[in-house]
């Protein structure tokens, strides 16, 4: 029984994650689309121990970034790694010590519905201060490809920095800024060895993919590429650096929720130059490891200060 | 070269697909996400005779659809089904002769980014007058759990029958009105001795599963039981069955590319009676075979008097 005899959502420090004094009257908690609930699961044991949640787009990827840190954090794995969301169908998860590594599919919908069912799964499971970290792709504005952007802010299809989510009928707007001492961290790992940029901006996140992103070869365009340059150097003079499909909500559900939280993308290609992903495959899954370079090198530098408290 | 030397877009029959002068100027179309272009595939060869393109959420549900398909249509299958999109690490597409049964993932961008690419992929491949499915899973509005929809229309978070989407920076509204003679046809599939009801009516398709739906049991949560209730009786004054999270797209989509198209869902549970999806997991894989029934009973019928013509 989630909540059995609790009278507050409150945890032994005054914090809540969670904002929603109904959850209380729940007997038992179904997080459906990760297969778990707080009946059948004892996920305090399963889950107590984390400190670093962090998303991204695929499956592969995120089972990448679980392998990575378990050989940078030193933490030795027997077998394969499991996914712990299997039985849902629908994502996946891995843990290694600290680090929990979940794929959130593409575009907000689906990403805030993983991310809703992990922000009360870290609650249940009794985690203090976690943070969060979004490891993803995207398109570059003005930089070149294969750049890392860390986002300083998500902007909206309408060119605000909300995050609008229509509630009961009426559209709401949450703000889409993004720790800034967080990501401030994060650019401070940049090595002067490192092969690649690193940036700080704004983020375009969108709802789409062709003519929400301003690409010309979507099945349906009637606008000419002399107005989607004007609208991607508008972009670009508002400071955006990336455009992705995820960044608003995830900066405005992590505000909510009181959690740190950081957006680190690779960028593959320079859409100031183009519209299709021409690279090889093989070129994009190594610009792929940047960002987990990036937010694994944070995270090291972070758990070593939290075990030697 | 997709378009080499064409000067239109159009097909034999002067209808087209695609929407898009573009794409003419086009050497090569990388399909990106799902891992296929015009240059290193023979789309045509590959799927030239695709007549039905079934799309759902998660790729076990695609493939037991494939699977299913290939029993009814009598279609022998040599081994296991291929992902024929398992390069692209983000949906999975299986093809069973005249029927592409392809995930989407969760959400309207998820499904308009795998959505947009199929289109264009049955242009490429040459195929006429394609009908597009979408087979899924929902939350009912005063119908049984269990029951399959026919969806008439979608209506989006604000309670209007369009798909709202920002292109360069300004909202455009597209209808989100499905075919009715198609509806029609699939409801008359209906046997008296089938154990569940099948309603036709309109869908709420929302981009978020909590607060987007008017659930009291997401992390955050500001409004009254009696806020959701009077909500959702509204949702069912207005004709509103069940609730999902991409109907409005999909039927603007394909009807901007002149697509007939359908949207058959299962209930998964009678939001007026709560929020949490607790029926066992078997009796939900069960219910979900439901919306396959329906469409499978179609395809099979339109398949033969395709061949006899």
């Amino acid at each position: 029984m989630s909540n059995a005899g609790a009278n507050s959502l409150k945890q032994q420090d005054g914090k809540s994650l969670l904002k929603n004094d109904h959850l209380l009257n729940l007997e038992v908690d179904v997080l459906y689309h990760l297969g778990l609930d707080t009946s059948s699961n004892d996920l305090k044991a399963m889950f107590g121990d984390v400190k670093y949640v962090c998303m991204g787009g695929t499956k592969y990827r995120m089972r990448e970034f679980a392998a990575y840190m378990a050989v940078v954090l030193e933490i030795p794995q027997e077998g394969k790694l499991v996914n712990l969301t299997k039985h849902s169908q629908r994502y996946a998860m891995y843990k290694v010590g600290p680090v929990l590594s979940v794929s959130h599919g593409i575009g907000i919908p689906s990403m805030t519905v993983l991310m809703q069912e992990v922000i009360k799964l870290m609650h249940y499971a009794g985690v203090k201060d976690p943070e969060f970290f979004r490891i993803g792709t995207s398109g570059g504005v003005g930089i070149p490809a294969g750049s890392v952007v860390v986002s300083s802010w998500g902007l909206n299809g309408v060119l605000e920095r909300t995050y609008d989510l229509p509630i009961l009928g009426t559209t709401r707007k949450f703000p889409a800024i993004l720790d800034n001492s967080l990501s401030q961290e994060l650019l401070a790992t940049a090595s002067p060895d490192d092969d690649f940029e690193i940036h700080s901006g704004g983020t375009f996140a969108t709802d789409d993919f062709y003519r929400g992103q301003a690409r010309l070869d979507g099945p349906f365009c009637d606008y000419t590429d002399a107005d989607k340059m004007t609208f991607l150097k508008k972009l670009s003079s508002m400071g955006v650096k990336n455009i992705e499909m995820e960044t608003t909500a995830f900066a405005a559900f992590t505000g909510e929720a009181g959690i740190r939280s950081a957006v680190v993308c690779v960028t593959f290609l320079d859409r100031l130059l183009g519209d299709q992903v021409t690279t090889s495959k093989s070129t994009l899954l190594d610009w792929q490891t940047r960002p987990m370079t990036v937010i694994g090198r944070y995270i090291v530098k972070s758990y070593q200060k939290t075990k030697s408290k």
